[in-house]
């Protein structure tokens, strides 16, 4: 279970404001530690105009990369941005990411193709989220065309099926299982990633259904997703899934996370 | 998901003295509170020596019937025993446990055919828990010959496909998975319950283990287990795993469940 960390994105307030203001201890403070919690790719996302957007990304890559060697995922839609990204970053980036929507397909995947860049792939099209995982499932076979046209091997690609609320349509959760499965299925090679900030929306007690959430997508095909490596509640249900699959030699992780105190309710 | 409450256990210490000294308080109030912590039968385990059985069952069975009208499932391996507590139930009570054990077979079966009564069938033989899902399917299969041979209709039946200790074998969890899935799939009509005392057994933190694990086992197709109805940690879980697999109806029991404070930390 690979673990893309989500904390150095300008959609949030507090890092919009250190990229206005040029923090860079903020921005590098974020990147050491997601990466000692053991995130294997940090995104960026400069969350700006896209006529800053170049400007901004570059200046989080420079200042990520001179505390850390994790690689980026460079999380943009604007191609502009993306090359000049690209030719910042030390190691190979993945992107975030593309779509089945024409434009990003035409536009990204023949930067992707060069660089062989991992690539997140939504399963939705023209900014629609198909409601079933037929339909999903249809989206992703449309990507998966293209990018094998263009030579990117499906061990590059990491779907998303997308969770969304399941306040909404109570099916969500169960229409994203059930794309996991059909890739898993289908597309042995290809790599299955997801975002937690939707399944939960508008409910109460979020953590416990984004907790519960992964360890039964991780059941169903799951192996990376974009969240917070330093919340101490997602790292002990990461470690249990992982425990309960059988993919912790001897139980190591999980006996040195519990004598790290990982387990343990927090001082209040 | 229907829960068997665990807690009348005469293997348990404090259960004990209580049969022994006659405290029908103190059975009562653990019927009272597992029944209204949404309990759908009550285990009943004597615990004690097969001459005392009948009687120290019977006892236990009249108290809980003065209180609740939850039906019981006598936990005993006993026929003797089990003939006479059969009658003194008031409700057709689940059997607890027959196994691919010939002695069993022999021995249960009829009364279980007789009385129509639901039955936990361990995935076991002669003793042995096999370690293999093929091997402990085989037993499912030989049992379910001897069910339908004696009229026994599948929906009667509740597969414990056996959760041993993660800490011994790391594949244990995977091993109960499969067995059920496949279980779910060939025999449909049959239920699927477990033990939870087990797969956590010599690792730290359990109830995380035990949790998760219940999770993932209710995605694989189990739909009842033997537990603590009291243990809030778990009744947050299995809220948290229903509405994710879409079968709490507008979120309703899972909102219910946090107005009520059961997401929140206990004081401490």
């Amino acid at each position: 279970m690979k673990i893309i960390g989500e904390k150095i994105n300008g959609t949030r307030k507090r890092v919009a404001q250190a990229i206005a203001e040029r923090d860079a201890e903020f921005i590098k403070d974020l990147a050491k530690k997601q990466s000692d919690a053991g995130a294997a790719w940090l995104d960026v996302n400069a969350g700006t105009h896209p006529d800053k957007e170049p400007d901004d990304l570059t200046w989080l890559i420079e200042n990520v990369q001179s505390v850390v060697d994790t690689p980026l995922s460079l999380d943009s839609a604007n191609p502009k941005a993306l090359k000049i990204a690209i030719k910042a970053a030390n190691k190979t980036p993945m992107i975030n990411s593309i779509s089945g929507e024409s434009e990003r397909l035409t536009n990204i995947l023949p930067i992707v193709a060069e660089h062989g860049c991992p690539v997140i792939a939504l399963a939705m099209d023209e900014k629609k989220i198909p409601e079933t995982s037929e339909k999903r499932f249809e989206v992703i076979t449309k990507i998966i065309k293209e990018t094998r046209a263009l030579g990117i091997p499906d061990s590059n690609l990491y779907f998303d099926p997308l969770a969304m609320t399941i306040s909404t349509n109570t099916n969500s959760a169960v229409i994203a299982f059930e794309t996991m499965r059909r890739v898993r299925s289908e597309y042995p090679e290809a790599h299955l990633t997801i975002g937690l900030s939707n399944i939960s929306f508008g409910l109460p007690a979020r953590s416990f259904v984004n907790r519960y959430f992964l360890g039964m997508a991780v059941q169903a095909g799951l192996d990376s997703a974009i969240l917070d490596p330093l919340d101490r509640e997602m790292q002990a249900a990461i470690l249990t899934t992982e425990l309960i699959l059988g993919r912790d030699k001897h139980c190591l992780n999980y006996i040195r996370a519990s004598r790290k105190g990982l387990f343990d309710k927090p001082a209040e």
